[in-house]
């Protein structure tokens, strides 16, 4: 019972929305500590930083992670007090894997298997919530509704990338066959092509690889003007959303689970 | 009788709206085959893989060709159960017309000429109608919106497409004039400058060819402007498309084909 | 008054909206011919084409600039009909000095000159006249709305144009001070720094000139940034002004000219 | 009480609203004075300019500064005279906090301390007025509705700039320990791969760092379609901020301040 109790705060404790004056404090800190150690893993990878204060930030990677884990196996033990995960085991599993904790996850798991690639940047999306948890109306209006935009027009969105998707390897492959025989080096596959599709159709044209061939040429442009007009679509798809959102009496379909605290992305799942 | 009766079922079996189940699943081992097919073309190209599985391709080679021929030439020989496409030579040919069967013709057709370009990537246009055979309703309601605004907005794309183009010959012409004493190679001729234009207008900016004379640099600098500003507009003219398309109520002005099931792309006419 | 009825039937004739079916077909001549002296022009410059066809291209571009100066002509003498440029010399230097007549002029002016560039690409711009011209309903309702639009949201858009202009006066004025010592070629003075804002704003981004000190680094992305948000303006404010436009009754404010023909561009005169 | 008159004077003719026939004038001539010094702030960084009208340029750039400070202390003179500036010492230095005013002190302070960067082209900012100050009625609105817009979707804007902040460390981050191996140079720490990132998210592409890893062109592909999305939703906000605006009563929400004459920004402050 004691220790039911007690979860059941660490539960509220860890949830901001229902924390209270604490909770609140608690999810703060930690955003905190996600800041600072992603500035510290930004600044560790400059050789004349790392020189001179690399015991530091080995001191401070150390204490971070071990926040990390603590806060992620603290959710972990208590969040059986929701009703959702109440079961130790399967409710425990399914709950690890929500996004929200793979993220968690992802982010302390590598400095124990000794891995030199330091995953914890990717906390830096959670630093989002600070929209929301920091209770300025304006600012959670905007991200809920930016939110449903962006979940309401998820079908369109899905279509655009599709048809993107498409549009790349037809002109790919495409521009293989052409250009292959002029650069056997920049075009050598479709696969590598791909490369020259993707700075091709996002308009960024780093310049690497480029067709000097007079009809890769005008496949080059062809696809170029393809894919500025591809990317006028989700623009126009979003900005009607957002107007048809505007002008609709708001239904509050964005909200936070009833258990867990955490944001329902969609369909009122995780 | 007994042929035509045969003829019939056919026609309804590679029509995934008519067929039923088995339909369906016909037409599901077809798009599995065609992505299948153009996963295929593209690791070919990469030699490490054709050098050790280059018989597998081949082998997978013949054996898809064969399939979509097959299904080419049972659709070519069951459409004449339609009605509009009656008659037994021209009722084929007019179908054969079709831009769908065009496409699938040049998927196959390379194989038996001997060609070395294998065009059966182009088949990756097909794969779009995964949304509307899957019947998931969110998906086929949103590829109708996004056809019937682009149906209902072409004459404004159309004309932003021809402004663009004369932009780019303006354009590339004036940049020739300026630009073709000071580098003859870059810019050794208007079709030459046309590339110019094409990456500058499209703001890809691959960084091959670029002014290097002060005029030649207002020129460039005015034409991205111009550039950005066009692009702006089928941006525009779309948004205020699927805005108008929400606010109406909803005509199924799109649909699928009565005879043979293909989806009407407009006016009525494949 | 023999002279003025010839006059007359000649404006009527170079008119398209009211020479009837002789002025339709005198228009697309013309239009014809525009198009091909461009392809002329554009093909001309190609070497080994000149070198074939020089003499051809020579004979063509005497026979055009003929035609082009008869009508040019023809324009300038039978326009004292019309209501508003009924004096013989001020109402003929007026219409002379409308963008068109200039244009027209432009076009034929440097043959005559024995200028080695022919502009007559400028006519180009002609062009656009043929969606009015072929009396399709769809297209000319499209380009009259283009037309309200940009006229509608003129202010808007020369708001959006200056204050790009600032920002590329601010933009690269900061990056000539914080670059100009580590690389006095690229960055020799403002106005040559303007190229790099140029390129930069608009995300063209060919790769010639670019920062690689770390503040002009930071400066040149929070330029692109901005720069890519005030692309966002045009595209937003057009938005709005298809969607007002489509909402409200159509009033016919785009029209032609009563007396010449030539279309209004904004507020009733050319 | 004849000073305190003559301030009240000063404070009038310093503020284009209330200063009548006098004040615009001399408004209009600070506005020119700014525009010649930023030409002469441009020109004079090109040598042979420099060399050659250096003593011009030299006394010019005395004469303006000396306008400019002037002009500075005339308004921090007499501001007290606005009800809201009214304490001699405070209120001059919350006066002097003002963006404007702060922006003028940065434009003239280099001079007097003997700094190599002049900064007076941060004054172009100001000519923002002359649409303001030429009572164009439509100019002025078009401006006004520019401004409202940009502040009700502020929040929007900013969860957009600080997503897009989020997604440059994701994908730098990701990005340096891709790459860093095969090019220590160009990717040599997380800092230095965020200029890579922001040269690839605003899609400009100069081509000097690009990734050459197939792993980290996947990555490079991504985060450019992520970008370009993202890009989308300033232009979609601003879409739907300015319909909203067209459709709404106008209320008049953006003003001049009461007191000083200076365009209000946002919540009734400078």
């Amino acid at each position: 019972m004691a220790t039911s109790s007690t979860r059941g705060k660490a539960h509220r404790l860890l949830d901001p929305q229902r924390g209270g004056r604490v909770g609140r404090a608690i999810d703060l800190a930690i955003m905190t500590l996600i800041l600072l150690s992603i500035v510290a893993i930004v600044l560790r990878t400059v050789d004349p930083v790392a020189a001179r204060y690399g015991a530091v930030f080995t001191q401070f990677e150390r204490v971070t992670v071990a926040m990390f884990t603590l806060e992620y196996l603290g959710r972990l033990w208590s969040i059986t007090t929701a009703e959702k995960y109440r079961h130790p085991v399967t409710g425990r599993l399914k709950y690890a894997a929500t996004p929200y904790m793979l993220i968690d996850l992802l982010a302390i798991l590598p400095f124990y298997l000794g891995g030199v690639v330091d995953l914890r940047f990717i906390r830096v999306l959670r630093l989002l919530r600070i929209f929301r948890v920091m209770k300025v109306a304006r600012y959670s209006n905007a991200l809920r509704t930016i939110g449903t935009v962006l979940r309401k027009k998820r079908p369109d969105l899905v279509i655009t990338v599709v048809v993107t998707s498409m549009l790349l390897v037809l002109t790919s492959s495409a521009m293989y066959y052409v250009e292959h025989a002029a650069q056997p080096e920049a075009f050598s596959s479709i696969p590598a092509t791909f490369w020259w599709g993707f700075v091709t159709l996002t308009t960024v044209g780093y310049g690497d690889v480029f067709p000097i061939t007079p009809l890769g040429q005008v496949l080059a442009g062809f696809s170029a003007f393809l894919g500025v007009g591809l990317f006028a679509l989700p623009a126009s798809i979003l900005a009607s959303g957002f107007i048809e959102e505007a002008s609709e009496p708001n239904d509050e379909e964005w909200d936070y689970c009833p258990h867990c605290g955490e944001p329902l992305q969609n369909d009122r799942s995780h």
